[in-house]
């Protein structure tokens, strides 16, 4: 296929050559690679009009039947859904998140719907480094809500908030023990707290709807106006589904047009800088050499032999002197 | 001056010569970098038995005036006291944190005091690269307890976290806005939240010590069996000092001996990883012509006509050739 091959099938809203286009731009081949971001920037003007949905939370909390359904609820309106999933199974042990399809099912198979796991790579904290092009292409393909999910491996969790219009953390009914396995950081990066499974345990789904209120209330700074709300769901039985997505679209008219211009804005500069140091790192650790050198260099400063930033000046040193 | 003479005198405890070292890690030229990484490499093993407590806070809370009086109480408790500051004026308009330095005038005046301002230097997120280096020399100097103060610029909390054994982030009684100005995630890495100037409104600051210490419960993950603790003091009459150095020490014993090393460990391993980004970043912005580079790329990125994904990449093509 020629680059207007894949320009034309994407803006068609083509599934065939959107997927293809994502496999494009995840592709390590050089050749790939240069066709995607050529690709990519083609369809640069017809991209950005999605509004982007971030979803976390540990495994079992429930994220791919909340996505499946409040998926097929926004089908049923007449949206068209992308849902792009940072598959950790690269990294980790244990089923691929999209392995189960049956819990996006009915979501699965809608032409209206789009779905594709993305491997992590390993970088970026196991956020695919091409999870945003693969965002763009969607938007390009005219699907008008993107939901990413992911797990939370390394630091995929702020790189998926540094993606995303709206981000939000799912927990389970029953406070206090709820953020076991959750991160340090990733409550005060979410817009939204949501206790899914609230049907199993109406009564502890409540009583942390209010802990958490309370807490998110005290200790969550104020971003642009947007207080982060706790909600209700069962993605079981779809109730409190309507109450998020109202949400979403109150989170924008909180922000408004310039406010959510400007949260993008920084957003692509961030993204910028990660991918600098990300692509430095990965032409220094492209050479076996560096790469024991490092090993070494770790082995050093763990011993109490070396300082960091000796060790970190001689690497780069060594990196500089061998282009 | 030898490198002897350094090695001699910063082993004796002689706060000239210590003062002289830390000069010594934080200039830019490259023999005095030599030097200064020889010197810390040879004192290595005199350094790490400090108890490292680092102190944030938005300016205002009372974070100079804390630590001199938590200094100088710990000094009359026999004990050898550093204080380093990441001294933001660098890089902010308004004074300096150490400028007022009646603050610390106990501390300053006692000569088993050792206090240092350090500049920020604009890189690793406004944390001075060189903290790390300063705190050990003041460990071989024999000082016990090393206090390390930041008023949050950039990603210095994060940073300051990363360096030390506990971490307190201080707040104004008045619950609800005790957080404005507090960048997002600063709570959670938090091993104690101290309610200080409690006296001056001893009913806000009880509220807020209950409703932090119920919001940090529930928000806060488990990290070593430890649970952020909520504490009130007043710097000024010194009320609440004796509780948190307790806390300190609790704190300690809970992490217990290999607990300690292993948070060192992997403090140790992320200072290098940070090191190695950032060194590779300086070297990239040596040159005048990218450093242009960059700023035409992240017009193009924000104005839409390039990707970040493709504008990385470029750039740093350019420095790979270049070398």
């Amino acid at each position: 296929m020629q680059l207007e091959d894949y320009v034309d099938g994407v803006r068609r809203g083509d599934r065939r050559v959107l997927a293809k286009a994502i496999t494009l731009v995840e592709s390590r081949r050089a050749d790939h690679q240069a066709l995607a971001q050529e690709l990519v920037e083609r369809l640069l003007d017809a991209s950005g009009s999605a509004i982007r949905i971030g979803i976390t939370g540990v495994p079992g909390v429930g994220k791919s039947t909340l996505i499946g359904a409040l998926g097929a609820q926004l089908i049923e309106a007449g949206e068209r859904v992308a849902v792009l999933a940072i598959d950790p199974t690269s990294q980790r042990s244990g089923g691929s998140i999209m392995g189960d399809k049956t819990r996006m099912e009915r979501l699965a198979g809608d032409e209206r719907a789009f779905i594709r796991p993305s491997p992590t790579g390993g970088t970026l904290g196991g956020v695919a480094r091409r999870t945003r092009e693969a965002m763009l292409l969607c938007e390009a393909a005219g699907h008008g809500v993107v939901l990413i999910e992911t797990v939370g491996v390394g630091q995929s969790e702020a790189a998926v908030a540094d993606l995303v219009d709206f981000f939000a953390l799912l927990i389970l009914p029953g406070a206090g023990d709820g953020l076991q396995g959750i991160k340090r950081g990733v409550v005060e990066l979410a817009d939204a707290v949501v206790v899914n499974k609230a049907d199993q345990a109406p009564t502890a789904a409540e009583r942390a709807a209010l802990d958490y209120g309370a807490a998110l209330e005290l200790l969550t700074p104020l971003d642009g106006g947007w207080r982060p709300r706790v909600l209700l769901t069962s993605a079981a039985t779809g109730s409190g589904l309507r109450e998020l997505w109202q949400t979403v679209l109150e989170h924008r008219r909180a922000l408004g047009a310039a406010g959510l211009a400007a949260r993008r804005r920084r957003q692509a500069l961030t993204w910028l800088h990660r991918l600098i140091d990300d692509e430095l790192r990965q032409r220094l650790l492209a050479s076996p050499a560096l790469r024991r050198e490092l090993a070494a260099l770790e082995a050093q400063v763990l011993s109490g032999r070396a300082t960091p930033t000796r060790a970190a000046r001689s690497l780069v040193e060594a990196f500089v002197l061998k282009k």
